[in-house]
């Protein structure tokens, strides 16, 4: 008899058995696939507003799992305006997208059995402010292109690391949106 | 002669003055407006990893205006095999779109003469998590949709804070980004 403990399903801190247990359900039932994630946005005082993030819908119902709800302060810096009061709105994009292809490159490993030790990402954004500040209809609002370099050490070789990367973009969630982009609507009361 | 104070130029905690200032500063010199935002992201454990966010150039220069950097954790909730160490990646990407579009709303109004008493906000993205997880190549990876329903309040009539409203979609980096997409390059050293 073979008793599979806890550090033998563990591989990049990612329970591997529950990610197969998940995919498994969900492949029974796509239902158990459909999820909803929700931000709530309060504004403070010029750029400063505050975002909190805590319930969603998946799995079927409601989440009740999550203890708090996350408070994430938006601002800009002086040059543009603001008082620095939080990351602008364009980084949080940036961290968005390093933090969704970080993820997704560490399940991927994790099932594919790839012990990772290190990940480490930049990413940089080049934007034109005249889209954003209303003096130029020829360059977008925008960042016109986005870059991330990654570094990743692990114990396989480097085609197979350069596989999971290659993996990791293709399923990446933020990634697909940055890319393709995504239809928003956007409602407003206005009583 | 007339002394302008400095409760007569500022507006939904916006400095107009500056900002107009700012408006013909990019106006006269363009290369002012190339801006170039950056995050840098270190995974941590499983779904858990920590983006930070401080340096930046723009306006000609390297901004060195930030005392600190921020740290932003992201994670999954535990029925997406995390540890709830943070926000995930997508609702990070709501907190983004919120946020633009709520500056972009404070600073329209600012520069119209909107004195504003309330901007508040819902967004919600749809998800069907079989195309991120590798189980449906029929269902996309992010959000199929998002709604954003704001609610605005001030000393404007209905219209003119509809205006604004517009307006500041239509000028929001990161509506532009989350609708159209954005070019991404991802390249890896994997030494």
């Amino acid at each position: 008899m073979t008793t599979i403990t806890t550090s033998e399903t563990i591989r990049n801190g990612v329970d591997t058995a529950q990610l197969f247990a998940t995919l498994d359900a969900v492949k029974a039932q796509p239902e158990l696939g459909r999820f909803q994630f929700r931000a709530t946005n309060t504004w403070i005082d010029g750029a400063h507003n505050q975002a909190t993030i805590r319930d969603f819908y998946g799995a079927g119902g409601e989440d009740t799992s999550r203890v708090q709800e996350w408070v994430l302060d938006a601002g800009e810096p002086a040059i543009l305006c603001g008082a620095d009061t939080g990351p602008n709105p364009a980084e949080y994009l940036l961290a968005a997208l390093s933090a969704c292809l970080t993820t997704s490159l560490v399940y991927v490993a994790a099932a594919r059995g790839v012990e990772l030790t290190e990940v480490h990402s930049t990413v940089e954004g080049d934007m034109d402010v005249r889209g954003a500040l209303g003096l130029s209809d020829e360059v977008r609002n925008g960042f016109e292109r986005i870059r991330v370099h990654f570094t990743v050490t692990g114990d396989a070789p480097e085609e197979k690391l350069r596989e999971v990367v290659a993996r990791a973009q293709r399923r990446s969630a933020v990634f697909d949106m940055v890319t393709n982009g995504v239809p928003v609507s956007v409602e407003a009361a206005t009583a």
